[in-house]
């Protein structure tokens, strides 16, 4: 029998490259503060010569959160394309070090393994500024159609629109998830990246997602209204679940026929927001797929991000399996 | 006219991969805990393949001094050995973006660029596993005459007493710059280095070194003694000047004709005690090198050692000269 899943999280494969900046870097650079911007590989070179010293940890959304889901006691799996090179050697021992299955094979031609620059503010906020790389070689054919098969949930990055194959591949993914009864989940990424792509993801939602992940902001993008309400009252229609979160004011859990408003966890300090909203994700995930309650999804998502905020990098570094047992929440 | 250096670091130019450990990880490796150990391709290759995700991060020893003394407003130049692939490409980038001047040329053939493994256990002690790679192409011919000419001090890492070539280039470095009237300066890098090397790094502390450092156990080793006090009279007699740290129990600085015991600065937690040597030299020679006292020199070393350890990686993450300021170190 096949290993089965409680998560496959598929998206671009990414180191981040993270350093400090000061805000005054961003104005320069003509950067929208906390977007994701795609970069060519000249806009790459540039910003690289013009930012200080980083830091190198393996990224990409989607790959954080199959991680956290790991990390959480949870069986994941993750598809992304990285290039066989040193930075793709990195990615590809860091997620299987973290007990995450990646059967996607590398490039061995092509653009180099993908990499964001992550600039992250004196506030904590973080800009990420991607070369997609080698994540422009995933396409239909990495996707695995039995471990999808396998896999309860089967959540997917907004950011796979930004590579024309990848979102064949996303497609793809969906429907065979749907035909297998699983569920298909997708995270809106960013309020850019539904500017870039708003009609497809629309059409999206309503058709295949069951578990939609966003931000206010990008909820907002989505359905172009002014107040999260209206949002909330229009994603109602299209999703089993929907999880918006809203930093520090928490979350919002809603389904055609509940609505719940679950705290954020307080923390002493926001060193660095990358990988927030993955981690939220994959707290909610974890939760959801032991058949814990939407409340108890949403307080393991916030419990997970709130770690992932205090320190640098997006991927935990503490046991978060042991703290969501002081909790109760697994 | 030359550019004039304060300080020239040389060292091996290595990628320290950081990775949380439990304490059993070392004890099931047979890893001496607090240690730095050379390590041949195919024990990376093992160790890589079971120790827990990292963070990768610019390091070597002098090459963190050097770029401590940058940021601590000083004119540094390093010289050390990478290979022209990706994580050549971070040291360099890191390096430079740090302002410090890295004239040597890239291997293009040969072993990849050096990496250490460094295993963080949960008291934030690290112990140090070294792939050399690349380091093994620096030699003689690398030395660039007239910037060791052009600084004030050349400092080098006991650790290039392991690669065969980098030794001699050692031994050239010390004499250009002796017959320059320029200060050399030597750290003893850790005791298990001074086990390997112990008759040669004698017979050149003897002959060639103005400014030691050394922390208390490397110092015991050098001079086989048992005491602290017995190393520190045994010392006296062979340098200018002596810096001997004692983690928290502060600095001694001893000289023919002087000796201050500076307390260390206190910090809420250590998180990650790389680089703590490293950051103490730079703060002493970037003090040492604006003609500050003794007591200054090691009161910024201090400063600066206690910044690092802070925080996980072997290099600043504050504004080490708005501190240094504040204190009216410099």
């Amino acid at each position: 029998m096949t290993k089965q899943f409680d998560v496959l999280g598929i998206g671009n494969a990414i180191v981040d490259v993270l350093s400090k900046v000061e805000d005054q870097f961003l104005l320069t650079n003509e950067i929208p503060k906390g977007s994701m911007q795609i970069i060519d590989e000249k806009t790459a070179q540039h910003l690289y010569s013009t930012m200080g010293a980083g830091i190198e940890i393996s990224g990409g959304s989607a790959a954080n959160t199959a991680v956290g889901v790991a990390q959480l006691g949870g069986q994941a799996a993750f598809f992304g394309k990285i290039k066989t090179d040193q930075l793709g050697e990195v990615f590809r021992h860091d997620i299987t070090a973290s007990n995450v299955t990646f059967p996607t094979q590398d490039a061995t031609t092509g653009p180099e393994t993908a990499r964001s620059f992550i600039l992250v503010t004196p506030d904590g906020e973080r800009t990420m500024n991607t070369f997609l790389g080698a994540c422009v070689e995933f396409g239909p054919q990495d996707i695995d159609v039995d471990t999808v098969k396998a896999s309860k949930v089967t959540y997917m990055e907004g950011f796979l629109w930004d590579p024309e194959q990848a979102k064949k591949a996303f497609v793809k993914a969906a429907q065979i998830a749907r035909e297998a009864n699983r569920d298909v989940s997708l995270s809106l990424s960013d309020s850019f990246c539904v500017d870039r792509h708003r009609e497809s993801f629309l059409e999206l939602v309503k058709r295949d997602i069951d578990i939609l992940f966003a931000n206010e902001d990008e909820i907002k993008s989505l359905y172009q209204v002014d107040t999260f309400d209206d949002a909330l009252q229009a994603v109602r229609q299209d999703c089993k679940i929907a999880a918006l979160t809203r930093s520090s004011a928490g979350s919002v859990i809603v389904s055609p026929n509940e609505i719940h408003i679950v705290e954020a966890e307080t923390i002493d300090k926001v060193v660095d927001t990358t990988g927030a909203g993955d981690l939220f994700a994959a707290g909610f995930l974890a939760a959801y797929t032991k058949n814990k309650d939407l409340v108890s999804c949403a307080r393991l998502g916030s419990m997970a991000a709130a770690e992932v905020i205090s320190h640098i990098g997006a991927r935990p570094q503490a046991n978060l399996l042991e703290m969501a047992q002081v909790k109760g929440l697994l």
